[in-house]
């Protein structure tokens, strides 16, 4: 793979859809990419927040997860929670992944940050991972403001940001999120 | 699972969307049910012509196999071509499978229909295979018809029609197929 | 006709919605495949169901009147209930199906096939009209879980189910049914 | 019917897809309320270039057909002309309009105007045929450019604003239009 | 700019969505032509109407200025209400609707029908002015009728609709509009 | 403005089309969020790429600009470049960014970000505003690819991109695809 065909393939992203809302009846629900996005948008402010509190967090490269996390599923396609009893899903996300990087430079360091997401075994994994979840809860909350419903079990994420090392510094954000949810978001 | 369950779950098929079209840039494709539905209707003519032509053939079973052939999809989405080299599909497929089917009458039998559909290991199971492969190469045509290009690896479905117990039934329909695409479907 | 044109012409039924519900307000709503498709999975169940339980049912006629009884519509369109005031869609319907089966083999059955569904004049037909609405109450379920309203009238089709001679059978699936809407679907 | 109940059974105007499009494969394409939209700036500009160059010509009456002459289509939908062929659609919607304007004041008046669009026998009536084809083979090139294919059949209705009375004095314009399409439009 | 030009442009009008609802969650929305067409067909209604009670309007110019009063969206797109904030909107539709007309007979009249609109400066203007109104208000009903919730800000144009001019003609129209509201549209 | 804000009115990207595609006849085209977040993943190795080969670039920055360059979309909405000579899209967007940060800690960096983006006045805004028109490019290929035509005019970035301080140094990326789109993508 050169660089061009990673930005080509990268393109899937912004045509899969992500499939947990459409099995909840969302018409043309948000693409993989849209979620990529703003969790690297979250991830921004909240490594920047975390830096100014005197947390020691490489924003690099807490930035550069969040773009990652998600890449190897322009092969593997967005294979939701439902489908992962039936499929590993990590397995494969990571063999494609690797598939993907290979020829490129630093892909070693490329494919380590994926793991470092899955496995929360740093800081700036973890750091996407609840951005990650925050992502998602947001955008339930959005979809459910719109008036759709159904989407409790999305929710259950919540218990997820709570299990993460940042939730003691994001609280308030999560906190806040919840309650604008009992005023129809 | 009931019934009621079950067909209700039946509905993921009509909102998901076959993911081999979208990843080409086809806007909004069609649905699981959709390919689903036309195969299921070949089937039933090309079965009723067979049996025209002396040929044995449970009609009935052929009709079951093509209607339940992609049911599991209702559980482990639709997993492409491409993504197939990272995810085991059809063990998970069969697998969601079985769990579908737990509690309903006749459950190992339906499970068979779709081990003679991955396997071919009866004339029922082949000739659906034949539909599916039909089903596809057409739908391109009329995605190509419309104005969509760069869709030619579909059209590799062709090879798969030949090398099936019934291209030699059907010959007369895959090669007017591929001539009406010489002329733009 | 040959084949493929009637296969090509199917296609119609992938590209047209059910007009019911986009009146209402549903953005992007199912086919009539996806509905076709559904109706002959459901008809599949409750055959095999019924013959489980003694009743004498032609499965493979109960099939091929479930795929085949919406096929007029690949010329006649969705003409939905309220258009039905002022266009004669039955009529209509019939002679398109008369076409579309012209110099294909056994025209004359798969024509009575759609007359014993809009006449209910063979079990099969009725077992057909039956699972026709039964899947259109189940798709105005999912609908209203996802949170679309408005959608009451549908529900009128619980009288059609009642009023049909195997609801006795399948009494437990429709009150079922009912019940779920009750608690949101 | 009151006024306010027109307005809303108009809104099936804008929910509603123009069919012959969507057949021909373009993904959801115009609705029947954008198709009128432009009929009637059409009418506007035409009508006032008549009134210029001397023709006697009611404009007020020509916008007023051009609105309405697609309003029936809110109750009956829209019934495209291969359809045409098994179902009554001019009668249909001649019925459905005359309801739809049940109560309303001067309810005569406005169904002449249909009257006078389907017969042509008013100068303005025939002004909106003109603008109604002229409407359609722009949009058919705007699809056409945006890659779109298989649409020649759209481009017979040249011939219909041929044997138009104002094709003399608009000539310039369907020829400037076919030479564009000449050029990919 | 030729009248083709101007008819191939307005073909935007169809192409762009009403951002407004698009913001507020409603997938794939109505065009600014399903907008606008339905708010010449009130205006005609309304000004057939006051016609009808002796006021003096005309109901060519109300009907033209309908027609034509988001026309300048068609370059400059649809700006909604808080992007407003940070552009200068009507500005830069004049600007574009003069460049639009150029060359188009009777040019500077149709640029005056625009200020009429903006500036409520004709009766005939102001009477649109509440046509479009009403016309959204109509909208949001249907939006909020299919289940679509968090419109509550779009019904801040009742109070536009009540210090228009026309109010006490049409007060009826309006509070049974709202009175429908509170019945779940 | 918290925190909780910013992320919530983010999603505006993830709900607008990218206006340039939809106006060239793409039905729903990408969002703002697909396109910013491909410009980020472009900027992440072509800015890892230049680190390699000894150029000085502060990756982090690079990063953050990109995620952030067309934030002010959020409430502007995406004014496409033909609306652009009726509106002062640049002066709206800052100021709605600078209110979208009001209360954010380091405002007054993250304006600066899109400062440097808009005028080039660092390497990190060169190289996004390199990436943001390369990201582009490939996304004409791929929409071109699936058989979207009428889209030369988004090839005219190419001269924007040979124009960049950064162009020598990714010659090989333009030029391959350049070349790419001569084979029909």
């Amino acid at each position: 793979m050169g660089l061009l065909e990673l930005f080509l393939e990268t393109g899937n992203l912004k045509r899969l859809r992500r499939i947990g809302w459409l099995l909840h009846g969302v018409p043309n629900p948000e693409s993989i990419a849209d979620h990529s996005f703003r969790t690297a948008l979250i991830t921004l402010f909240l490594a920047d927040e975390l830096r100014e509190r005197g947390v020691v967090i490489n924003v690099e490269r807490a930035l550069k997860i969040a773009i990652l996390h998600d890449l190897g599923e322009a092969r593997i396609t967005d294979v939701p929670l439902p489908a992962q009893r039936y499929l590993d899903k990590t397995a494969g996300e990571r063999r494609a992944l690797k598939e993907l990087f290979e020829g490129i430079g630093k892909a070693g360091e490329y494919l380590r940050f994926f793991d470092e997401y899955v496995d929360g075994s740093t800081p700036e994994g973890r750091l996407v991972r609840f951005a990650d979840k925050l992502e998602m809860l947001i955008q339930a909350c959005e979809y459910e403001k719109a008036g759709f419903t159904g989407l409790d079990e999305f929710w259950d994420a919540v218990e997820d940001t709570k299990a993460n090392e940042f939730y003691p510094q994001f609280r308030g954000l999560v906190e806040e999120l919840v309650s604008l949810r009992k005023h129809n978001c």
